[in-house]
């Protein structure tokens, strides 16, 4: 095992991956080859849990994570999109500065979409009002935005990274039986690319004031599971979720049972950039030895 | 043929197409399993073009960007990416606000990254400083952001959209028959998905002051085509452009040829939901009819 700092210095030293700017990184090379078989197995996965596919774009409207309560839950993560005034007084000051950057901030209109946190919200919104007579499932991928603050690591906490989520809504029944069906998938997967792993009970870092006692309230009931592996150093690493939101979504989006009572929504989530650092934490550098490891992909759907 | 407004009426109508916040569209049906399958034509047109891929991010560099000139160029159409303050009290105030998307102006931090306006600027950033021996070609797809205004058109205008490029970095003449190539490319695509197209010389929005005269010698030296494609009502859409950059980009990022001078680049670039779009105005909504119109991508490689 070759733990992730090295990986991670080794591609960079070969070149295959670099930083555009803090927190954003770019592959190219073998690795990103990797990249893609992994991405095609996860999509194909996916794809056969669910009934449809969406195509989202990259950005969330305010009103949506409001009604998510996403700003009572996650404020410190969020990223937003600013386009620039169209003044044109404020960008001659931008496109005449020596230093631009330096300008942007009395030059941007105020913000008026979220780069997606998480991918699944797009579901939620787009199903908003819909009475579900039988559970739904839905696939979609997008490149979130997480600010966790400035101690990014490549591949392992990126400001920009890429999820890939299938969501559920139906009954408690169909969304229980979901959440076991997701768990199959995600511990079926890391043993096809030979990955030792553990599920873990987990809730997400919501935002004060009533943070802990949804926290743990989170915990006590089960309703976050991840998936982790080892990344080295005695580290592991979160790279798919098993989140059973209960009435949360069915309730801030009027999804609705026959009988008129909000559906239960439940989602599976898989971090693409971390499947690939923990395979190569554990399988290294070499293309042989990934060639190896990826050889029941074909043979064991 | 359909004018453009009637299919995205009749795509809205269905369910297939949903504005999620003004300028930024999800496709889900028939419609998004054939940008699937324009996608994919498209990438295997350009990594038969190109000798390697990159991966990016979905953001730049402020230093990447005016390195590029861009900022004087084109500063009206940018987008920043800006993630909240760290500050506990400005973040309180957004999570306990009855309208938090009001509260977020005073709670954002300085804008840290843009959101790529073009996908090429990355290959240019992540060449810089090289000395190429023979020419270099390669291909890489984002999501890009402009915000021309905000008469958005769904497929036609967003403010986020997909864009696949193939990048040449080498000397004056292999740029030269790069372009070319690149004509037959875009030619060849359209006439394999039987829209009929018009090829036209073309400038860029240059922001003032010296906007007029950037875009009078662009056009009078042919350094920027377009394949355009009808989409009804008398109007037409670009879908593809070639880009001869002389050595701008050179220049901007030491990209040198063996002999210490600037390197040319060169750039086609494929705008996704564009084709999508012409190619439903062209054929309609039916899938039936897809499938012939498509029949010949796999026949005719």
């Amino acid at each position: 095992m070759r733990p992730a700092e090295d990986v991670v210095a080794a591609l960079s030293a070969s070149g295959q991956l670099w930083e555009v700017a803090p927190g954003l990184v770019g592959l190219r090379g073998p690795v990103l080859g990797l990249l893609q078989k992994m991405e095609r197995e996860v999509t194909t996965l996916a794809r056969r849990g669910a009934d449809e596919e969406w195509s989202v774009p990259p950005a969330l409207s305010f009103a949506t994570l409001a009604r998510s309560a996403y700003f009572a839950s996650f404020p410190q993560w969020l990223t937003v999109a600013s386009h620039l005034t169209v003044d044109p007084a404020c960008l001659q000051r931008v496109a005449a500065a020596a230093e631009p950057a330096a300008e942007l901030g009395g030059a941007l209109a105020a913000p008026e979409a979220a780069l997606s946190p998480a991918v699944c919200y797009h579901a939620y919104a787009g199903l908003a009002g819909t009475t579900f007579d039988r559970e739904r499932r839905l696939t979609l991928q997008s490149t979130c935005w997480r600010h966790e603050g400035d101690r990014f690591r490549p591949l392992e906490r990126g400001w920009a990274f890429t999820m890939r989520e299938v969501v559920c809504v139906g009954s408690t029944d169909a969304v229980s039986r979901f959440l076991e069906q997701g768990q199959t998938w995600i511990t079926g997967l890391a043993r096809r690319l030979g990955l030792p792993f553990q599920l873990e009970e987990a809730s997400d870092p919501f935002f004060a004031p009533t943070a802990r006692g949804r926290a743990l309230l989170q915990r006590v009931k089960g309703l976050k599971r991840e998936l982790t592996l080892p990344i080295g150093g005695g580290r592991s690493l979160a790279v798919a979720s098993l989140n059973d939101h209960e009435l949360h979504f069915g309730k801030a989006f009027a999804l609705r049972l026959p009988d008129g009572e909000p559906a239960s929504t439940a989602c599976v989530a898989f971090g693409l950039e971390r499947w690939l650092l923990a395979f190569l934490v554990q399988h290294g550098l070499e293309p042989e030895a990934w060639s190896e490891a990826l050889a029941s992909l074909e043979e064991e759907p």
